[in-house]
């Protein structure tokens, strides 16, 4: 069996993860990235020019750039510590206290030469070929998102539901949110991503802020039915733990009901999770009941870097590895 | 008789123009370039950041990218079309109208590589890898500089003087500037330059800014003694057109006066003019005498792009090639 397709779907640190895990299996990894980040060095430059937010790709290239790629050495003409420079050099954050104060480089680099060609994935495509990256980093949509969310629990009466708009905003309620909405509603897919999917072995979603992150991706209709048309085994890696804004004190039976409400016709072959996050007896059957409402198995698994809530790449690149050969 | 390494010292479009034409000649090009740039988006970035500016250094680095360089596309791994597109995106400025615009992408780059790495000749030779160029673009000395200069002319009475302290300052002055002065006055310089003009077959000085980006580079104690025990066949290139601001009406003869006032140790073999500045009969002489303070010849021929007041970087390679193999 040669090297797998793999396209991971997600954004911020939790595609950070899942595309460091996923470099242990292939080199043939496709990041398909949310643009609905409107905080920081982000929002700074949706404000201020008319490009697709940078970070969450910057963070993918960068990601496929510093992975423990033993795979990637194989790559002539680029050798491993050059593409680890230039990956610090995109992550490298300036200093001071100016204009600039707190930009990558690698979000000033990504929009000026999105500016230039007026066209995201051209730059996405000529930065991983100037690093020598062996795989492709791709936005879910070719133009900037917002995100909507219903949220309850901002009013005295609870049952009370208010319309919070922005991904900042959304992130950091203190209110529960309850359904989330991208703005335009019917966002333009990248055709990129929908071939990528189309072609995958493996799909895989999540971790990562899950309702500024993972559930934007079954929300653009186009890569939806992408994704049911795919005949890729299709993984949902939930998260260690409960964020706190958008997902505070979240089961992970709570995470696959939310996730399913926003797209019941989304299905996938497993669903993992960290077995610190898995109840015991009764509440695990329940676990499973969720996990079957999109067809999929519930595989448990220790996954998090110990005494941190965070996956751990070589973990979950096993366990995804399992998952894949056993077919 | 193989390429040989030439050294060109200037600053801005001037050393643009030299380095695109000294493409022609050979690929080991080093540009040493000044760094008391305060205007603009070099201006900006070095009042908020710890950098040299790095607007002069960019512009380098893209005419060597950028070239339209037969000898380039020898070098392996790197196609010509790729070159361009990256030397366009370095040069390419920012639009909209927030805190990014107007800077370009390559001050950027290379100001954050340099706050990474802590060391700007580090930043620049990571920059040339990347991009694959053959030559190499060094700055003048490590720290920013500033420059400061006596100026004649502001007051009514024309035998006073006044300091006026900065680049964009004395290139925009009224008055008629009389000497300028680097700050700090012994600049440290940079070691890779002071070896490159040892080994250098060829140095070129000029043209450009006269008082900001040539007469600079004999005002560095360290470099201005590397340019007296260096061997290499030395070219003064002067303007073609006298710059409004710092020389305005200075004739071929004047420029020569004024460098040697800031540097009487400082020799050339050729000193080349564009014919159509050069005057007919007498005048003509004193040019001669000009040049032979320098123990320098005269060289007069037609170097401008016609009806503009630019070097033609072809009718530049062309003379300096003759002066080159005449030896």
């Amino acid at each position: 069996m040669g090297e797998p397709k793999i396209v991971a779907l997600g954004g911020g640190h939790g595609l950070y993860a899942t595309l460091t895990a996923m470099r242990y299996l292939t080199r043939h990894v496709t990041a398909v990235v949310t643009v609905a980040d409107d905080g920081g060095s982000s929002g700074r430059m949706r404000a201020e020019l008319d490009v697709i937010p940078p970070g969450d790709l910057r963070m993918a290239l960068a990601a496929l750039m510093s992975a423990p790629a033993a795979l990637a050495d194989r790559a002539e003409g680029h050798d491993r510590d050059k593409r680890t420079l230039w990956a610090d050099a995109l992550q490298h954050r300036f200093r001071g206290r100016g204009a600039l104060a707190g930009h990558p480089v690698g979000n000033l680099l990504l929009a000026g030469l999105s500016e230039l060609l007026g066209d995201p994935v051209a730059a996405l495509d000529e930065l991983r070929d100037i690093f020598g990256v062996d795989g492709r980093v791709l936005p879910m949509s070719l133009v900037p998102l917002d995100i909507e969310a219903d949220v309850s629990g901002l009013e005295s009466d609870p049952r009370i539901s208010r319309c919070i708009r922005g991904q900042v905003a959304v992130a950091t309620t203190p209110g529960k949110v309850r359904r989330v909405r991208l703005l335009p509603e019917d966002p333009p897919a990248c055709d990129e991503a929908i071939a990528a999917i189309g072609a995958a072995d493996l799909v895989v979603l999540g971790p990562g802020s899950w309702f500024s992150s993972v559930i934007p991706h079954v929300l653009v209709p186009k890569q939806l039915a992408a994704l049911r048309h795919s005949s890729a085994r299709k993984v949902l890696v939930v998260n260690l733990a409960p964020e706190s804004g958008e997902t505070p004190g979240f089961s992970v039976e709570r995470h696959l009901h939310v996730l399913h409400a926003h797209a019941d016709a989304f299905r996938v072959d497993h669903v993992v999770v960290d077995s610190a996050s898995v109840p015991a007896g009764r509440e695990r059957e329940y676990l499973e009941r969720a996990a079957a409402k999109f067809g999929a198995t519930l595989h448990v698994g220790d996954l998090a870097v110990p005494g941190r809530h965070v996956h751990d790449p070589e973990k979950l690149a096993h366990l995804v590895r399992g998952l894949y050969e056993e077919e």
